[in-house]
């Protein structure tokens, strides 16, 4: 693993720094430039080759990149954008205002223009938005040499070519892809078509969401799916490694919405104080309101809670466990519809298996409750008073019912979710959380008033 | 996107289907033959055409391949597993019992059974374990002709050939990797030293984790990373496909481990009852356990209970509080530390940010628990009692000391397992909140002891 690591402390002079990063890979100048802030970065970029400036500003883990570009000189920042990939470009110009963003479109070649203009009207979570114009693609009429040639000739201007693309010569409409090796080995004298795959390629529409590119491509071993219209003609193609930057960057949110949060894009370390607490208290304010019906809750039980103080002592261990019943049903379920392995018709298939899912849990933790309630009293470790087999009763009976419910709630919310379109990982766990709190002092008490009628209470 | 889907419930004639299914791609062969039982899938397989049959044996996604290469006749199956890639083979022969993997290994070629071997050496979750044994090679000696030549031969037989890798000719130390598009451009009289990039490439080690290689092959963009043992020589490489299906199964037991159980590899569908139940109980029951703390706890605080019962209606709200905080925190450092925004060595850094941060959350927390109380009382709506602005000052804070300590935990913990040599992600945020539970009751008592002495305690 080649890496560089640097002083961040060190005095920068943009130009003896440009020197010596134009000898590192772009990903490593990269990270080099997101320690510095965007005008130090512009003016390395102008101290480095055209070239690497432009695989630097290719690379979508580069930061602040909008703001370094509009720190770049005019005519010096036009030729590092007609050298960058139209796709990229189009990233970077949503962090741009107007007028600046006009102002740059306006002085790009035509072909980039258009590009990038077509590229900026897809919304952003979608394949269009994700995919690149620049790939290579020949008439179904050329042989294997002469799309070889024609290879030699573009490869150094597109972002990739793993394959070669044929289009009906007419109708424009994309007919195979050929991977590259398959052209290497084939006779260069057949035609194109006769090289390739037998069969038409596996393809994607620009408005399909980022998911399920992703999951086409980890599905079929692809190294990039073309996209293409309603008349199913080429306008453009995700690659892997766009694909690969998507997954990492919703793992991360998924993992931090699941820890109930507003995702951060930024490291950690480099996120602002102001940011940082924004990000967390927005969540941590609507859970801790949503909280506040456990007090109502216990508040419409005061009066069982006088009257049977020793029912407080199991509060909290009953609703953690119907939280995390909950949590556990709502990760699987929000997993398997993300990877698809289930769809929104099967709600009620899974509702059946959490049904008997939760009863036989719940009958578990029930048993381990009754059971630390009989040894302690027994062992005279604490005196739960003269009805104990009764309120370990209502602690098992409670567990049963309540980790039930957890596993009901937690496994219905994320279709419900889905069916109301949302994104079922940006809420499920921490609501379910909440929902399961409350719903969880209701059951305990209900339970209590059953079984300790007479007695306690 | 095409896909097909089938009914399960028709009665399966394995010839039939086999004509049927010889017709589509090899990953949606794989999705039907997960609807069978491994016999039924290994008498399709018999009927596929060998080079179909051997694409579906080599597809990650297949489940129960031991079981269905178990299920066929040894002599069909040799010629299968000879096709298949050796790290594939090798990933299958984890799945199978003694003696049939050792018969099974024993009737490989010498060449197979070389590579199978030294595979099974690796510990699974190493690059090791992860990489393909067949890459194309030549010495650094040849020409770019040649080299096209040799690609030639052998496309074939090699799973991927996205890069040509050059060798010192007499040390076999890797020296290039070149790209086949490079090798497509270059002068084909060109020394293939002289056609490639001028650096060394990035390599990795076959000891370095599978997170390392994803790191690795994300970060610079790659196609694959070349696999290099101590002495510099080339043993494998990791593609980029085995990377996304690493991803995607480190994602799915992220989560669900996030909601505290063991991670399930099968689809939530295809999960068995009794394994679904044991997968969940096991951490459901470990958290019972260490949640039964807080009864304990409330057992101490007994006196204090039946002085001011008040006190138990904020029970619920303060210790979800610090559940939601310490969960913020391990989310965020999981991601920070699994993508390497963070080292081991920063953590009083990260306890330097969260310990304000914790406060600032905290407080404005404190600030709404004061507010609600002091409107519900203003407003009549529940009588908190005399003293009941000493609650108020109690209950808010509490919350910063636990909102506090939940951040400090839960940002903590992650680094204690990474040192310990655990996966962070295996376990901290159902012990942030059990660890947060009990001591939010400690402190809680304790501000309360502080506060109400001589008033209502």
């Amino acid at each position: 693993m080649n890496e560089t690591t640097t002083d961040t402390e060190e005095m920068v002079d943009p130009a003896a720094l440009a020197v010596r990063l134009a000898e590192e890979l772009p990903a490593d100048i990269v990270e080099e430039l997101n320690e510095q802030i965007p005008q130090v970065g512009a003016a390395i970029l102008q101290n480095l080759p055209l070239d690497t400036a432009i695989a630097v500003l290719d690379t979508p883990a580069l930061r602040d990149a909008g703001e370094i570009i509009e720190a770049i000189p005019r005519d010096r920042v036009v030729p590092m954008l007609t050298g960058m990939s139209a796709d990229r470009v189009a990233d970077v110009f949503h962090e741009l205002d107007e007028p600046v963003r006009s102002d740059l479109l306006a002085r790009l070649d035509t072909e980039t223009k258009a590009s990038v203009r077509q590229l900026l009207k897809y919304p952003e979570e979608s394949v269009g938005s994700l995919m690149t114009t620049e790939f290579v693609s020949v008439p179904a009429t050329w042989s294997v040499a002469q799309t070889l040639q024609h290879v030699r000739m573009v490869e150094r201007s597109r972002e990739t070519v793993y394959a070669i693309y044929v289009l009906d010569p007419r109708s424009k409409v994309l007919l195979r892809a050929l991977p590259l090796r398959r052209l290497i080995t084939a006779d260069p004298n057949a035609s194109v078509l006769a090289a390739g795959p037998t069969r038409r390629p596996v393809t994607i529409s620009p408005d399909a969401s980022r998911d399920d590119a992703t999951r086409l491509i980890s599905k079929y071993d692809l190294l990039a799916v073309p996209v293409v219209d309603g008349t199913g003609q080429l306008v453009g193609i995700v690659t892997v490694d766009d694909v690969i930057d998507a997954i990492v960057e919703r793992q991360t949110e998924e993992v931090q919405r699941f820890g109930g949060m507003e995702a951060i894009d930024e490291p950690y370390m480099d996120t602002g104080f102001a940011q940082m607490i924004r990000k967390r208290a927005g969540w941590l304010c609507a859970l801790f309101v949503s909280e506040m019906l456990t007090t109502s809750a216990m508040q419409g039980f005061q009066g069982e809670l006088e009257r049977a103080i020793v029912l407080t002592l199991f509060i909290p261990l009953i609703m953690s466990s119907g939280g995390n019943s909950g949590s556990q049903a709502t990760s699987l379920l929000i997993r398997a519809l993300a990877v698809r392995e289930v769809q929104l018709v099967d709600w009620w298939r899974v509702a059946l298996r959490e049904l008997p899912t939760g009863i036989v849990l719940g009958s578990i933790l029930g048993v381990i409750g009754i059971a630390r309630i009989t040894l302690w009293q027994t062992f005279e470790l604490y005196d739960y008073g003269p009805y104990w087999p009764l309120v370990a009763a209502t602690v098992g009976a409670t567990l049963i019912g309540i980790v039930t419910f957890g596993s009901i709630v937690g496994s219905m919310l994320p279709f419900v979710l889905r069916a109301a379109g949302f994104d079922p990982a940006a809420a499920s766990a921490p609501f379910v959380a909440t929902l399961v709190d409350v719903t969880g002092l209701v059951i305990y008490f209900g339970v209590a008033a059953l079984i300790l009628r007479g007695t306690l209470l």
